[in-house]
């Protein structure tokens, strides 16, 4: 098959938010706010839309996949698709041909993802409820797979880190960002570990020779510091905050000590070598999209409430907090937002949006 | 292919209270009580797991497929899955080339359903929302199909006999059992319209040529009357229960008037006639299966109770009941029922449970 995708950066803009989107997607049972309430993903995730990555093409590629087989139909994963309908408007022109797969955790709200499918539309809609970081298709059932700002969530919190009784405990913190060598090799390993599992799932076993992946990631620049980027220094704050809510004794410390958030950031060197070390895939396109970044400063509350859709469920299960605990929290982590405004617009940001465009290898069994 | 099913009599003892298992499954958006409470539909359908029909002879049909078809995925669907765990048992010793899809309305708690399929099995889960009574998959995308207790529910009430200026109002009842024939023909027509839908998405379009479907839907004998069948009975007596409570004026009588469940029990003579009418299937097997009435007084607690975890939505939506009102219409309806039991037990019941086995034809296409 010949591919040529003229990926069309005016289509790629990404929002600096967007790095919030997802939540834990793998095997804990920590869900994004699903319904359509005040604090849903659903009313706090508009900036997604603007991520939606040349369509054009995506269907272009799926056209000569049906022209050059006929009398299959075409099976499309949306792998991490949350309970937005961002994904929805990807296929909305797809025809009756294809059959689209709706993936994402079985704690994950599908029942508001379903009622948001349209009931006439031009495809075969399917959710598939279970973790990517394991097997969750037939053997090459797959033509094409799309996993959009999904794959930084690791499949769990690197057990060391959160064990009060472990010398790598990450005391203080939330994530490995502005934490010791130690933390960041814990959780570099533990994505290794997942992304090794994803593209041995996918491209061992479950695209057809040939088939597609699109991957679109947030990422930062090799030999780079994740403290040194937005994404980074928001997760910092975020820890702070409920530093300073121990410190008022709204949370016992030690609850803060054992939480981490399992968001990893990869590299494109880093990304280059999983792909080429599990051998099913060839990288077609590997390219960094620029990111917008809020400047006034009512883009901290807009931070804060995204975060929030995305954050609640698993601070809620862990600190066993109110909503009136969760208000505080956000609150108080919008102010601090406004308060680093200054050093977001400082900082160099070396993070960005990683896009990445795979073609299965040929399978000879 | 040969089929031969050998289906074992002793294995399809189906519960008298399996009638009431179904919500309606269509273009409504009406559902069956979600999540896992004390008035769950999971909580409350324990009933339903003595109906699993023969797995060991749908296992073999598969097998037999497999053999056939070294290089297939096996794709099986269960159409109007519901929310409990019964149609999970029956596929959990499947293996890895199958993938089955479970489907129900976009309003149905896909979520419960999730979240009981074993993390561990050993096939390809996906949940399909959408009507039955319309098109779900691909053309010639399934192997085999299942129906259990789903297709008595029709796609929406026949609209005649809930409109309060029509002619054809359904006074006083919830159902055209022991209403005119003007009533039972609207109902019968809604029918005839909804299973020639259902028989041509399937058999036409998405049954491979030579596939099986199995459908166990509640009927009635030939010629007679559902006012002579206990789930006759039961939705009459359920009826009462809200004309007695309009007369206490909890409920006004308009509502009661214009409210109609959309039910309907076909028999063996009517299906015949559809699927010849359609042309899509043969009919391999038509079989009646005894029923077990409750005989003990106890009896009606678990029927009301079961009635509930499936009318409940619908009803509260129609009526706009609280849980107060709820408990008082459905301890009403134990009473009334705990009252009804000796003509339950006089009546020579002509319903039964129907179990056909029907093959979709060669298509030449």
């Amino acid at each position: 098959m010949n591919i040529t995708i003229n990926h069309q950066r005016r289509n790629l803009g990404v929002s600096y938010r967007d790095r919030w989107r997802r939540k834990k997607l793998a095997t804990g049972s920590y869900s994004m706010k699903g319904g359509t309430g005040q604090h849903s993903y659903v009313q706090n995730s508009s900036l997604q839309k603007t991520h939606m990555f040349s369509i054009d093409h995506i269907w272009k590629f799926l056209q000569n996949l049906l022209i050059n087989n006929p009398n299959t139909t075409i099976r499309i994963a949306d792998l991490g698709c949350s309970v937005g309908s961002d994904c929805l408007t990807a296929v909305n022109d797809i025809i009756e041909a294809f059959q689209v797969y709706y993936n994402d955790k079985p704690s994950n709200d599908i029942n508001t993802l379903f009622r948001l499918i349209p009931s006439k539309k031009h495809y075969f809609a399917a959710g598939v409820p279970g973790s990517f970081y394991g097997r969750l298709f037939p053997r090459a059932s797959l033509h094409f797979v799309n996993s959009s700002t999904a794959l930084h969530w690791l499949s769990r919190v690197p057990k060391e880190v959160g064990d009060i009784n472990s010398s790598a405990l990450n005391e203080g913190r939330i994530h490995y960002s502005n934490a010791s060598n130690v933390i960041l090799q814990a959780y570099s390993d533990q994505y290794v570990m997942d992304m090794e599992a994803f593209l041995r799932a996918r491209g061992h076993d479950e695209i057809v020779s040939g088939g597609l992946m699109f991957i679109l990631v947030p990422a930062i620049t090799d030999e780079t510091l994740v403290s040194q980027t937005s994404p980074g220094l928001l997760l910092h704050v975020l820890g702070s905050c409920l530093m300073e809510m121990a410190k008022m004794d709204i949370v016992d410390q030690a609850k803060v000590d054992s939480f981490n958030l399992p968001v990893y950031f990869t590299s494109p060197k880093q990304m280059k070598e999983l792909v080429e070390r599990t051998g099913c895939f060839t990288i077609k396109r590997l390219e960094r999209l620029e990111t917008v970044f809020p400047r006034a400063s009512s883009g901290a509350q807009i931070i804060s409430k995204h975060t929030r859709a995305i954050v609640e469920e698993i601070i809620k299960q862990h600190f066993g907090f109110s909503d009136n605990d969760l208000d505080k929290l956000f609150d108080l982590y919008s102010k601090r937002l406004v308060d680093s405004l200054s050093i977001f617009t400082k900082i160099e940001d070396t993070s960005f949006q990683m896009f990445l465009v795979l073609k299965a290898q040929r399978r000879y069994y």
